[in-house]
């Protein structure tokens, strides 16, 4: 093996500091989040009645380019940061490519994903403002999980809202949830008024994200002590995300290196907005010239297939509007789908990005997916989340474009998590019962169709 | 936080080059492993049919101090070592205890425990005397999956004997292995004539560790590029174990540190054997007087209830016997015990060091082990292994007995993995539906009788 390591850790000494805002160097500012009855823009204020003060506020900040992050959120993020920055130079061999490969591996923690960075963050908030317990929903489970842990350490309830399929098929991570304290209800359930209602409408739905956010947003609203935090999409996840590319960068940095191109999954597009959030702001300054990559699910695939537009954030329609690109905020991927990246939206920063031209974006199919996560798997001897195996898909496409061209280009991605609360999926990509399912034209049709037009 | 960080990695260039082999330095050695038939002590020769050639050498060596960590197996380690020790901040917060205490994390890696490091040598060793494929066996998984990720690496061939009641529990422990390419066999089977037998005796078994050895060991021997491996008790495995003492040692002399108390589960011994033994190195040189204290479960308690005597191994009966702890090879605990630690025998080093009075142990209910696993997870943000929290147990004791008499002892535990595939035993203790079985006398009694009468 070369000079530079297998794996890099920056020292206590080393980590951030100081979370990183992307939009304080945006060239253009993302259109606004909207009243959906008023159709005005919302300001930090208009946000307390859901969001703690905090985070309404960072929400909305588009000036401030770096925030601290408080010294009692560093001291948590010991117990599970800093993640490694690895060389993946098995991969490398098993590719036979002249590029680079590094991935920054952010599900060494027990919610297995890097979505314990933001739960971190809110969590704290939350607690310094002296409220006593918080609400959210989960879908595959990690984001319900790191919150769980998060709640533990700060000692706050909370309620997740699980959509009903997963909450029957991974008993294992609703255990692992309760094992942190939280209590779990399958949405739609009759806790709420819009659970009610989409009970009503459809007594047998498995649920969805879109629904469970609504409950849990409308169960934060009826308690002052409570408040709801959501888990990726937001701009207040991507700032706390942000972790990951500044250390990342930091990483790099000590081994004299530079990615050319960044690859993440992209579901709400959290981890992805994170990892490349201080090598965006290079190529905005005009610094870099890095390519980013999106790499989502054909099945779900709010860039590539998706409008950008006005839409609601959750099935209910209850939430702001907010121009992303979207399949409509009652598409619902195929049921053969696994793991996350289900979501109908997308962040807004990484829409406005993307629209703008700052990015690029495939859509996979799955079978494609488990082929690079076993490939990965069985060289760099981690099992990766299904999630995060679209970053690998990505990467390796990359790499191998390399090959041919015999280019050593540096590539970066981020390996989210892992996927040991996944293995039904990994058993029938195993019998060689995964199938895939794009949406047809028309399907998508039907989603398009329930995005409101507000003339924006 | 004090100066001390909270997580210490030992860079690259800082990793342990070598293994310890804790015998050179014994005062009096373990009584050999003699030949069942014959009551003959075995060299490492008669050996060979078993294991590989350098690992039954290594098997037999008493007198090598140090051995060469191949470069291939340096490079394999790189994947998912080293393993950071961690200053259990939280933990003696949560407990106000003036006790340091200290944990070497073995779990952040894909099997989900400290095995990988035997499983990669072991791995290594076999492919270097040109063999195609191995067989193992396993009970809770942990073992069986640290090799199939080995043998994924190394590019060998893998057959595992699941002990049947595990096969069926947890079908995604055996996802897991079958994803990196292993085979699995529900132990007994009719692929052997040891498990032929047993199944004619008991056709419903859910089988043991001890009969699963015994079909893999039988399955090896009828293929000459075909060897068996075993995860725990020899002194091959506490030899590679030893990398986590090595390496805790180098980041406690980096802080200053030296523990007090070494504590660490104990079933068949490789964990603890691995992480005290340069700890105990400097107690058989006379440089430290460190207490080191086995925590094993109170229903499979080798240690304080078992026999000094020589056994089998296995219960077909098949192995060569070796002088240990014993509950006689056709113990079997309660079928509510969950998790492992449930081996009948313990490493023949530990055995000796114990009976000499250089270690301590306690059993422990298994409710105690989760109330103390639950308190651990809450705190420091890591969900432990049922095996491993009774590691952790251990240590809370020692700390709360520090927070009576007011000394500031320095603890030392080993947290030996994640507990991600025991979730129905943490779904059962939040449920309030764990329950505990201290095996009677006359139980134990039923499993000494069939220890054999060899007057040694």
């Amino acid at each position: 093996m070369a000079n530079i390591p297998y794996k890099t850790y920056l020292t206590e000494q080393e980590t951030p500091k100081q979370w990183y805002n992307l939009r304080a160097d945006m060239k253009e500012q993302h259109a606004p989040l909207l009243n959906p009855g008023t159709l005005e823009p919302l300001s930090a204020e208009d946000l307390y009645p859901v969001f703690c003060e905090k985070l309404s506020q960072m929400e909305v900040d588009e000036t401030t380019r770096y925030f601290d992050i408080p010294q009692e959120v560093q001291d948590y993020y010991k117990t599970f940061r800093p993640s490694p920055l690895v060389r993946a130079y098995n991969l490398e061999k098993a590719l036979d490519t002249p590029a680079k490969i590094y991935f920054k591996f952010e599900g060494n923690n027990t919610s297995g994903s890097h979505k314990l960075n933001a739960a971190a963050a809110m969590a704290y908030y939350a607690k310094e403002q002296g409220l006593t317990s918080l609400t959210t929903e989960t879908g595959a489970g990690q984001w319900g999980t790191a919150l769980s842990m998060a709640c533990a350490f700060y000692g706050l309830d909370l309620l997740v809202y699980m959509v009903k399929v997963s909450y029957e098929q991974k008993p294992f991570r609703k255990a692992v949830m309760e094992t942190f304290g939280a209590s779990i209800i399958p949405s739609p359930s009759d806790t709420t008024e819009v659970g009610k209602a989409i009970l009503a409408k459809n007594p047998n739905t498995g649920g969805s994200l879109g629904c469970a956010i609504s409950e849990a947003v409308e169960k934060s609203m009826s308690d002052d002590k409570c408040r709801y935090v959501l888990g990726s999409v937001l701009n207040q996840v991507l700032l706390f995300q942000s972790i990951i590319g500044i250390e990342s960068k930091l990483a790099m940095d000590k081994l004299g290196e530079y990615p050319d191109v960044v690859v993440g999954c992209a579901g709400g597009g959290s981890n992805l907005g994170g990892l490349m959030s201080v090598y965006m702001q290079d190529k905005l300054l005009g610094k870099a010239n890095t390519r980013f990559l999106a790499v989502e699910p054909a099945s779900c695939p709010s860039f590539t297939r998706g409008k950008y537009a006005y839409d609601f954030c959750d099935t209910g329609r209850i939430t702001p509007l907010a121009k992303m690109y979207t399949l409509g905020s009652d598409f619902m991927p195929s049921a053969n789908h696994a793991g996350g990246l289900r979501y109908h939206g997308m962040s807004p920063i990484l829409s406005k990005l993307y629209h703008d031209g700052y990015m690029e974006a495939i859509a996979v199919e799955q079978t494609k997916v488990f082929d690079a996560a076993v490939l990965f798997a069985k060289n760099e001897q981690i099992l990766p989340a299904p999630e995060s195996a679209h970053a690998i898909y990505g990467a390796i496409e990359e790499a191998l474009k390399c090959k041919e061209s015999g280019e050593a280009k540096t590539i970066l991605f981020g390996l989210t998590g892992t996927g040991y609360f996944d293995m039904q999926a990994y058993m029938n990509y195993n019998e060689g019962k995964m199938s895939d399912h794009i949406p047809t034209d028309e399907e998508l049709a039907q989603g398009f169709a329930t995005i409101p037009n507000t003339g924006k």
